[in-house]
């Protein structure tokens, strides 16, 4: 088997090694996924406590590349001497590991614990000591990608909030909408993680769809308020609605917000699509669409793309921003691995599929 | 397979002899699978014109009762004798229909064509002459009951707009929430119809989830205004975004308002929850579920049953309703039996299943 | 909600109370949900031991007319007192709890104890003592409805078994085909329970087909090996592969025998049909399908039906016979109330829907 | 757009130019996808008669990279110019376009015109002249990656004859299984194709499994056939039926054969094992998985990936042996790409994924 891996991941002068903790979720897994196919970045070991010792084939069997990989904890001496180390962790847990390693080890957390800048929000929303924020995963956002090149600690977005705030910031900062922001996302159950609790098993989900978190009380929340206050330069409120649908992977994101008072001439959807084409004109991984096409999650499934489209609601007098991702790519695994290309001055791009796996 | 047939709907002394137009699609078929289980009600005739002529059993083959009926044309004149015609025809078609049956029959339309009051608001969304409105066949509005009583044209209201009005009719009623309604529904793709459509494909669909008819384009949207505007006693706006998610049935609507300014004491949800169970409480079709416990389209699969929860969210300061109903038996053809029970002086609840097939 | 719930349950001079077994399992759960719409059986009481205490409606949320009654254990004592019994528990428990309730108390078992006949297949499969063979709960087959009626002990088949056994009963039983079958059967995943298990989410399901007990290991074998050796009195092989595909309910078997050797004439599809028509013309719930037409597990969904299609391939002489039926209804629960009215003295039909949820 | 496809294409000294036909469905959708992330191959031109004129991304919306690329028709001057040829295209078409390009292009044909090597076998099962045997595309058979290295002309495989072929070759090739094979294969949709039909609406294929082409009478009989008796060194029969389940993607394939009448030792699972090993054990794409581990379709979703596992069943004195491939990648347009690597001199591997997009 590994011949074969090398045959399409040696491709360059210098590859960096990077050792991935909780490699047995969906998460981490979906980093190895990626890792795969990268000709720079190496996975060089995986770990997770609950099943150390074990080959990796038992627990990820798509990952045949790397089936023979044993398992290993994820203290922090388990961690030592990878160029990389990507954390898929539960909150909590990556400040303690990230003290311990190497200031010049890249630590990518795909973890909430140095997303929010605010330790109050922090302290309110996860009610322990505030780890402290680390450069934000998003490059997309104005000023993110900057901090990002050269980063050694650097904190992925949660899945939520990559979808929502790459959705309504443009419209934000231009002033084209109001603060009173309205969020419904429908997420396939991957987000939920892979331990088995009933409300998650196949028979209950499919076939269904059904709500939770609902009255503002899913933490990717204050992420969301952080990042569209940001770029509004005032504060937001976000009515947040996350649902579960019958699908394994992505998130379909429907974001509204009252068009800006007194605007003139009249805020239009041209006009919106100025903004949104200046914002994105030269993303690699965000896609406004053709004018009538409207995002599905097929076209981003396993790709590393963001899909827009916007309408305005004259009637409403709201702005629509529907937005599509793989919340375990650009929502989680492909967004640490953006990062890495960043940190580590690779083309921004590498490794990276735009392609969804469609249909 | 009649003789089976009979065993379990002759119990009853007498029954009314029903004939359903668009037989052969989602609609009427749910109709006829209704039908199979009332034991007042007894399907006489099936009728669609571009399939005239072939075994129902052809086009719809779960209907095993009714598979060796030959479908007819749904001309007026091809409906005449039936004690009860069920219209499930695309929007203009039923007026000129109904103009020619008796004035004693029960005709109950399935279609747009009789639900909008407004003739202006017709004539903007459909572009043609308004055929007047009909007793509106949700009769868990205040009011609406009583006109469907003895009513022999009845118009049954959409998919969306019954899971919507009913998610927020109350609040509005009671002054708990202001007018700008911001909703989005996750629908099967059932509500699309039977036509065949690339864009639904199972390949397309199944994995994928996809927003459509976004920016106030709807033609469900003037009928929600329409009840929330009337239960609110002044105009409500509504931006509503319906998305297709990979299921064959259901919805899920995500209804939020604007709590009422200075309400006082601050409405919590509490207040909320005694103002619906005083709405609903003695509904048999209409469920708020227990706190904690959250709407999904399964328990209401193949039922006329809605589910809803309710929460206030203070940081937005929003009232937000999720509801779930089946589109093709409450959303559709069980609105349907259940108004011809009222309208025939039956017991509202005759035939219809409250049960959700889940998982 | 109670109210309601007489509405349309109390339409019979007499009604026999039941109690059941495993409520908060899937099986338990659709024995309920069939008895909401029965009009002479009444759920008394629901049993579980692990959730004994709570609320049914907060395990089993679609059971709305039954969410306020309480979960009781499952201990002989706590089963008294109810005309009809329904057991739905892991196998082993069974025997114990029915010897000591009251002979003329009818107790149905959804379990496998008492459905092997003989003892040594028993102890070889589930490697404990035999309890003893029960009337066997598939009245289809030749002679067993004459066991069931009247009696007070009923074992209900497997649902993988129902499905097969229907498939190849006749063509055995009239010498057309001969011993070496081959069966591979796709069924959802509430076959596998609702034990939360990793490999059973929806993550994992959805999007994916797997095979599992591949090689003969599957339980259900020896009770299919023993019903189509008695249909073709003689000893029979079965190959059987059990595959989990992306649906909550239904199986769809496809089910092959070599064609009976010498045969003259040859055996054709037309000479195949007439033996099933024969077979089961008369039969409510078992349809073979037009010429045509072949069997999908929608049809059947919710249903107590079996829908069947039978083809020759005369290249491969082999007769294939696919089958589809709802594992929760005709596979377990329906076959239960089947059972239960045949033993009563009711019709065979009464409660039980024919028609599918479909689409 | 171009320039971020560049920034992850251009990666080579030499590339060749593809032009690929029937782009606008399925499995020319799928080639498309692969070319973007090969470092040697270069999309270069997108051909499809009925959608001539229009932009890609109109109707592969997922294909970003290539969204402006305009569809041309398919004509063989149309298809002049390019290096390789890609034919997606109904089975009848393609010869007549190969005779008209140099014969120094390569000309990859995913249709069925050049599989079969029996002229009367193509008579019988098309009906038409046949149009000659190509290069078989199934590299993992004994000697087939021999015909196809430096090839100019090559037949893709069918999606199933491949899942079938390398199932169970080996056993039959080593004498292990005797001619009488049993086959059940579950497919996505996907590969029924891109135009619109209702039974393949995702209103009736989600939630349903079925049966189609029952009796022997699918066209990718032969091709089986074909290929398992070339394997056998004797003719062998298969009995073959195709499912439809709920999924967009891959193929799971039950495959059965009775073991060879009085081996001696007595074959078991382990001497099954040893000759799959021997058989694969360098392969990059074909895996047997470990003891214990069952082929889902889910492992190699949008990879060129197949997995095996085998059992032997003492009672039904047959092998059973699994295998799962994704219809569009190894079924179809990966083995497309593997076959112009091997034709082209590249590395047979070369911008092919192994590991699939799970979960």
């Amino acid at each position: 088997m590994q011949g074969h891996v090398w045959s399409f991941t040696v491709t360059s002068a210098q590859t960096w090694t990077v050792g991935v903790t909780g490699a047995t979720g969906y998460a981490g897994g979906e980093v190895c996924r990626l890792l795969a196919g990268h000709p720079d970045l190496r996975l060089a070991g995986v770990h997770a406590n609950a099943s150390a010792g074990r080959r990796l084939g038992e627990l990820q069997p798509h990952l045949l590349p790397f089936a023979d990989l044993e398992v290993r904890p994820s203290a922090p001496e388990d961690l030592a001497g990878y160029d990389v180390v990507v954390l898929a962790l539960p909150h909590g847990e990556s400040a303690a590991i990230a003290a311990q390693l190497p200031p010049d080890t890249l630590v990518i957390d795909c973890g909430a614990d140095h997303r929010l800048e605010d330790p109050a929000a922090w302290a309110r929303w996860y009610g322990s000591e505030h780890a402290g924020a680390w450069p934000y995963g998003l490059p997309e956002l104005p000023g993110r990608r900057e901090e990002l090149a050269g980063a050694r600690r650097i904190a992925v977005p949660g899945c939520y909030p990559t979808a929502v705030s790459l959705a309504l910031a443009p419209a934000l900062a231009a002033g084209l909408a109001g603060p009173d922001v309205v969020v419904v996302a429908a997420s396939g159950t991957s987000g939920a993680g892979k331990a088995a609790k009933p409300h998650l098993l196949g028979s209950e989900v499919m076939g269904s769809a059904g709500a939770y978190g609902v009255g503002g009380v899913h933490r990717h929340t204050p992420e969301m308020v952080q990042n569209l206050s940001r770029a509004a330069g005032r504060d937001v409120t976000v009515s947040f609605t996350p649902t579960l649908v019958p699908m394994s992977r992505g998130i379909l994101a429907t974001c509204t917000a009252p068009l800006a008072d007194g605007a003139d001439p009249a805020i239009d959807t041209a006009a919106v699509r100025a903004v949104y084409e200046k914002a994105y004109g030269d993303e690699p991984f965000v896609h406004l669409l053709p004018e009538g096409q409207w995002p599905t999650t097929a076209q981003v499934l396993g790709a590393n793309t963001v899909v827009l489209q916007v309408a305005v609601d004259p009637d409403a007098r709201r702005l629509v921003v529907v937005s599509a991702v793989d919340n375990l790519v650009k929502g989680t695994a492909g967004a640490a691995v953006q990062c890495a290309n960043l940190a580590l001055g690779l083309p921004e791009t590498t490794g990276l599929p735009v392609v969804g796996v469609a249909p």
